[in-house]
């Protein structure tokens, strides 16, 4: 049998079961506005929300493995390419240009295109700290960390915040190669 | 010009933009999870998520009535198979069949066909008294409202309980025909 090709980003995502962007916009914001109401401190916030990110990055990886047919990456830089191109593309629907790559190829930004998380968002004065986003660094960072990558992921721009564009950026502390990274079904 | 046609609710879900579901399923489930920690009682995140909900559905219901052209329904009948097979479609990808009519014509039973809130999701003991998806009766409700249906929105069977089938009961407490529904664009 010949090997399976990858697939691309736009060929998994039209063939994934999809709800309503909309839907799905309103319904991270109604999550914001309650941790905001329960937490009080927006560092708390943050926290809880990369946390969150974190939690659903782990299960997400093994939906992407399964339907992405990707191949283990040879280095961090195709992980951020693949990170970029298909694991964003297949959940979001959008994509992000990988920059600003640093001379040991261990700290890139993920530079987003448009984003969903943020459509009809805007922060009230007394929100200027939130990371509104910060699901989306945690969700990267518990996907990687399921294929052995410890990574540290924080925004640098965010458009929220008066910025010109939604930029992350992904730093890879610690890679560990040859531990099998699947965590037995739950 | 002719006038615009009602569209079906296939047509509009290949329309709008849309995300995977399996990341709006996690983070409905990290909602949760979160709520159950802050609130601890589960009536109380019962009640939380029907707010989220209403919250949600008084919004969604401009991006419904903008995408799908349908027209002023004539009836309360006319209005359950509109949620039921295009409202549902539209937002979640999936339809409810409409049964269990009063002889009023004011109580009707939504029946679930799927449910993409609660794939993964298993109830531990100490939940068992936990609506999961009163998200969506919120969304329902605060919907109807908007439309000058006031509406009261309850589930009577739940798979998540171990019934059968997801059954949402929706009666209609008033109707105000003669206001405008619409509110400005906040």
């Amino acid at each position: 049998m010949p090997p399976v090709a990858p697939r691309s980003g736009d060929a998994i995502f039209a063939s994934v079961e999809r709800v309503n962007a909309e839907l799905f916009t309103l319904t991270y914001g109604a999550i914001v506005r309650q941790l905001l109401t329960d937490l009080e401190e927006v560092e708390e916030v943050n926290k809880q929300l990369d946390q969150m990110g974190y939690n659903i990055g782990i299960r997400l990886i093994d939906e992407f493995l399964a339907k992405s047919n990707v191949a283990r990456c040879v280095d961090f830089k195709e992980t951020a390419e693949v990170i970029a191109k298909v694991g964003l593309k297949m959940f979001l629907g959008v994509t992000a240009t990988v920059t600003n790559w640093d001379t040991e190829g261990t700290t890139c930004s993920l530079v987003l295109e448009d984003n969903p998380l943020v459509d009809f968002v805007e922060l009230p004065d007394n929100c200027q700290g939130l990371y509104y986003c910060n699901i989306l660094s945690g969700v990267i960072r518990g996907a990687l960390e399921m294929v052995s990558m410890k990574t540290e992921v924080t925004w640098i721009r965010d458009m929220l915040r008066g910025d010109d564009a939604f930029e992350m950026q992904v730093k890879l502390l610690k890679q560990v190669p040859e531990e099998y990274p699947y965590k037995d079904d739950e």
